[in-house]
């Protein structure tokens, strides 16, 4: 049924569908502490493209998996990109007051409260993933595989090196290995995550999968710089040109606008032609390759 | 071997070994990015006592449990403990410059390095417990019970109410209710964890461990009221009287000082009694309850 929607009402039907997802694996917000659950529900529902839910779906389609458990994966990984954000948006951090056209969880809250939001979603994103229906060989791969996409050697350590080049000049190969860990592991994870929630994956698989993760998620990030360099705040629902002002290295600074561009087209046919040998069951990946590159927000 | 060790010199070997432990489940300090991962060796290494580590190996010399298995879970219970502190000395919670007798991570390196210390900490825990070598189904569960207990539901939950209670007169039944949250949950993961390492548990032994867990947990908490209310900053490593000045409930203000000294005693009782059905295996357990009831730090 799903595969004969179009892309756009595919994306939002995974799109509701994920929202159910979220709420069903959030604790309720009147339960104790409620004040921390009502913060925790202000940050995950209701906001985002799901644009990693969305992976997990398209790639969970390459082998059938079941729709339970592609939405706890994804539920998982959404709630790690949401306390990212919540953390990311603190005064210590990027000091950001706007997200997804909503105050931040420290700015409507406080940041107390902000930084216990994100831990506790961190907590939750594992004990869901964790109480999967999956052989438990492979949900514990795929915890596994989340807490090292989450951490220092990923999303955590790209923010550590991304702090770090504030006023820097880094190389376009240093800017890459930035945005690898920063934005590139979840995504990555996303995609294996909801591959992994249908079968085992054998290296050619993996390896496959891999490639077109890393050519979409370094897109993702191209096609996020241009947009911040081109679009306004209200488009985006967050503030626009805050790299530049932060003096922070990206590709339109070290590229140019043109040159980003056409990477990012360069990268997209890179994840086209990674798909190649999964046949007509990827076609919700290559839909996602050309989301991702084509959006305006 | 171990088990002919006086309870000092356990204590001592246990410590020992953790250290080797920690070190070898956290990234090298080396590795990039280094400066997090140099932060990272500095919230969790030489420091504290390893009340939970020392929980996890004496529940697991109940089963018999695998040496390395116990030193997994007992690292990873500890390093959700060490992001917990690094998160809660910050400005934003309680602004603590000093934690076992060190500048605190926030004022050693800086409040988004913290940050990130916390988070990358908490991947880390659930990584390394998910890479066990016990039964999936087994690992599956520790992963989930450690999550559960770090949660919105566990210790997130308790800092969260902690928070919101400055300033408030709490019931006594109120004050037990946030600590069997804010350090209750995870000293009674760490005794379970070091069960589970050796067996799947039965009702009547989980029962049996939860009401030992709960009765060191609480004991545990009204022990540090009273040192905070007695020693000082130097014996303790950290702040004294800090509960006081911050307007905070604790157990001395609610009971008095007699009274909590009489209600640790008791619980002390408790905890002893809730082993009974474990003969002589349980004696570090026991020994660990004693200790924790009348440290001087």
């Amino acid at each position: 049924m799903m595969a004969a929607l179009s892309f756009t009402d595919w994306t939002k039907a995974i799109q509701a569908r994920m929202e159910q997802a979220l709420l069903r694996h959030l604790p309720a917000a009147d339960a104790l502490p409620a004040g921390l659950h009502d913060a925790m529900h202000y940050a995950v529902l209701d906001g985002g493209k799901r644009v990693r839910p969305l992976l997990v779906h398209a790639a969970g389609a390459l082998f059938d998996a079941d729709a339970a458990e592609l939405a706890r994966a994804a539920a998982a990984v959404e709630m790690i990109h949401a306390y990212s954000l919540v953390h990311d948006d603190m005064p210590c951090m990027d000091d950001d007051a706007l997200r997804r056209g909503k105050p931040t969880v420290h700015v409507k809250y406080d940041e107390a409260t902000a930084l216990l939001v994100g831990d506790a979603l961190q907590s939750q994103a594992f004990e869901i993933l964790a109480d999967g229906a999956l052989a438990p060989q492979r949900q514990l791969a795929m915890v596994r595989l989340l807490a090292q996409a989450s951490g220092s050697r990923g999303m955590c350590g790209g923010q550590a090196i991304d702090l770090a080049s504030v006023g820097i000049a880094l190389s376009l190969e240093q800017l890459e290995q930035m945005h690898r860990l920063k934005t590139g592991a979840l995504l990555r994870a996303s995609v294996l995550l909801g591959a992994m929630a249908g079968k085992e994956l054998s290296e050619d698989e993996l390896a496959a999968l891999d490639a077109y993760a890393a050519a979409v998620g370094l897109a993702f990030q191209v096609v996020d710089d241009v947009l911040d360099a081109t679009a306004d705040s209200a488009t985006l629902g967050k503030t626009a040109g805050k790299d530049a002002a932060d003096n922070k290295p990206t590709y339109v600074s070290i590229l140019g606008l043109e040159q980003s561009k056409a990477l990012a087209e360069t990268l997209r046919s890179d994840a086209h032609r990674a798909l190649e040998q999964f046949g007509d069951k990827a076609r919700r990946l290559r839909e996602l390759a050309d989301l991702i590159v084509q959006r305006k927000a």
